[in-house]
């Protein structure tokens, strides 16, 4: 683990995320109530949470620490991070002084940045999101960015181990409906722990909705250090066919990024892409269901599915919170 | 008391609500400020908030322990609560994730939920917030529902021990103006706690706020039990008259329950049942002015009141925090 | 010190800052993280904010301490404070029973309460602020009123020490321009400062900027105690001569105080007066750049100052959390 901070499961081996979720275990087992005495988190949320926004909070106070929340836009102004730019609009505060001063107030930050939307490259790149971690000289989390959710795959890894999915399963992430196009990090982030944690990976999603090549690239070189398989594919019937895993996800057309009118039109006929109960009909028997949460029940997931013996979201959730304490208790730890 | 919710004051008998006030008076006397150390309390206010959300953080805090607030709507999304539905509208998450997943991050979860306002038999029948108790596996505490504010009631009871105001005093529970219609849990809880206090309580209301007969049932059969008595009346004259409590509060029309326009025309007339001085001119001598808080000053009480020797409203609000602790000490200590 | 209140630097005399900034230093080199063990602290925001909402979450918790929010208008409905008026509108609660309240909820209370910028008079008497500290009857700290300041006012002082500037340098308060109309809280504040600490301080601004009377005379008064000096010029040449400190701050028009359109005409014209590299030539060497933050960059203060070696406006907002915790030891260390 790079020494100060938790940005992308790519910075980590198999091994060290072996490790990070071996202390994870530990601290299940055996409290350490007083580990972060006197630490403080700093949480900057540029956009809404439910899981990252109550589990970091409740990591840091179960291991004794201290946070506080920042939400830009709610009881403190919008922020502004274009570089160069005459500030005569509505952000009162640049990036530039808000996020090195909160830092100094703390012993670490957590930021929440979800991607613009328009510009593929850069959200691929994950520009926004580095260069904000540019300004912080404090340990530092990925709360979810534009191309990442590092705790949402560290939590992913840890359920796979708790439902004891072997590493040579096949695990199919499935594009679902959604009213909007959705980013891509917890796409990017599911498909690289998977490959990461030795699946035969089937990225299952409609023409349009193909993955970055940088993304898909990235994820293709895990699968070749852990002996693992990455491959896209929009037919359906191939993809579930012996799946073990199916991991729900929504997100945006790649192929008119940042076009809602486009984006939309292509997933206007696309509803039937709901994972329902028949989705699992040539599946492996057990075959889980995932979802990073939240869901569009009957939407992007069935009640039927959700309510039935498939779905680990929950788990998953819950693990968010068991994971995090782990990335705490290693960054912040005197 | 059940073990692990908070959720109704007629869950409990007059003596095992005296046995809280006791434990609340011993943490006056005694405070245990290590308690709840490594306790963390979840709050989750679907309606705004001010002596709910401070007292219950300061709670914890007097107790040692922890607390997150999540409000739905503000910095994470709207929740939806119908089952069955397709989720393609404004609220990203269901209930049936959000409140387990929340409820495992933490050891109690208190959640505030007001009445819809719609559907009369469903607010009196609690039925919004049961749904999202019977979600939760862990200690829960009502903070206000459609039908239901027992932190309030406790708090009221013990101001009512502190002011020496003795059981078989006259309490009446007065309707009050306010510019809309508000919900029902408060009288419905201040009620209640009066039945089972012991009182001689009157609701006193104009004709078309008749408190709902299930209510109304509920709290005669705690009279009976307590040696009290409760009947309803909308003669000004004869229910103020000997009043040794008059608990202002505001509602809406139950004969014109959901229906905005004929509540306001009904009310449209009921400005003089603002509480004024005058109110008291056949009480008591000494008759105490309780109110819940937040109150509308000169529409629902006049300032000669509020700012006059009668009222306890201070003290009301400040035996939230005090009977509180001793809800969180009851549910959370090891 | 007053006893119980942190709310307004000219209370406190030269040697008694001094104090208070040992204390600072002390807690900087001899943390005590249990000091305000159990010790909780309310926090209002009627505006928003980052650094205050930040820092003093951080420095109470750093002290061992708690504090919780309240943000009237986001999650607490919004709040009444004229006197005697019958309360129909949008307000539900009035400061008269909203903060006794919450300061019966906490062992010291913040509050955070902008100018309305309508009645130049009421602001400079700080009448809004005033009424609501009288409500209070436990420690209070103003974390920023219609016309101060004070923890601002202390972190910059404790800059100006951390820079090794000598209490003889000439400090510059320069008016700088923003799209609006800005309050007079932190000018008023950072003049008085400047003033007590002994410097030849110039208010640098347009015509029809003037500060208040009141404002300049009670920093004359400090001036005179401390050996300074004070004085107003609109001729930036002969005020920028030899400067030590350029504190650059907008502010609106106290000629045309409240209205909007004559603010904004006269401003129009005063683009030039945005601080950039050319507005140090004729300055000491070594000038510095204060600013209490948020800047509009390349409105008020251009990029090439506040990246360059001049700007001190990241230590500045550091030291409020610093210059907090000795003001929070103070006021409740039992």
């Amino acid at each position: 683990m790079s020494p100060a901070r938790f940005l992308d499961l790519a910075d980590f081996s198999g091994d060290e995320v072996r490790e990070l979720l071996a202390l994870a275990d530990r601290l299940q087992r055996h409290p350490e109530p007083q580990a972060l005495a006197g630490r403080i988190l700093g949480l900057v949320f540029l956009n809404p949470s439910l899981r990252t926004l109550a589990s970091m909070q409740a990591g840091m106070a179960r291991l004794g620490g201290t946070s506080f929340v920042i939400t830009p836009g709610q009881g403190t102004w919008a922020l502004e991070s274009r570089l160069g730019v005459r500030m005569d609009g509505a952000a009162a505060e640049h990036i530039r002084e808000g996020l090195p001063v909160l830092a100094s107030y703390c012993d670490a930050l957590g930021i929440r940045a979800f991607a613009e939307g328009k510009d593929l490259a850069a959200d691929v790149a994950d520009s926004g999101f580095r260069a904000m971690a540019a300004l912080i000289d404090k340990p530092l989390v990925n709360l979810e960015s534009a191309i990442n959710h590092p705790c949402q795959a560290l939590a992913d890894w840890k359920t796979l181990d708790d439902e004891r999915v072997p590493a040579r399963a096949k695990f199919v992430l499935s594009w679902v409906p959604h009213p909007r196009a959705l980013p891509l990090a917890v796409p990017a982030a599911a498909l690289h722990m998977a490959a990461l944690r030795g699946h035969e990976v089937v990225v299952l999603r409609p023409e349009g909705f193909a993955l970055p090549p940088a993304v898909m690239a990235r994820a293709e070189a895990a699968a070749r250090a852990s002996g693992g398989s990455v491959r896209e594919t929009a037919d359906r019937q191939s993809a579930l066919a012996g799946a073990h895993v199916v991991y729900a996800k929504e997100w945006g057309s790649t192929a008119h990024y940042g076009d809602a009118a486009a984006d939309a039109a292509l997933r206007a006929g696309l509803g039937d892409w709901q994972v329902r109960e028949s989705t699992f009909a040539s599946a492996a028997p057990g075959c889980r269901l995932m979802h990073c949460l939240p869901v569009r029940r009957n939407v992007a997931v069935a009640d039927e599915v959700l309510d039935g013996p498939r779905s680990v979201v929950l788990r998953e959730a819950h693990n968010r919170l068991v994971v995090q304490m782990a990335v705490l208790h290693r960054l912040l730890k005197p």
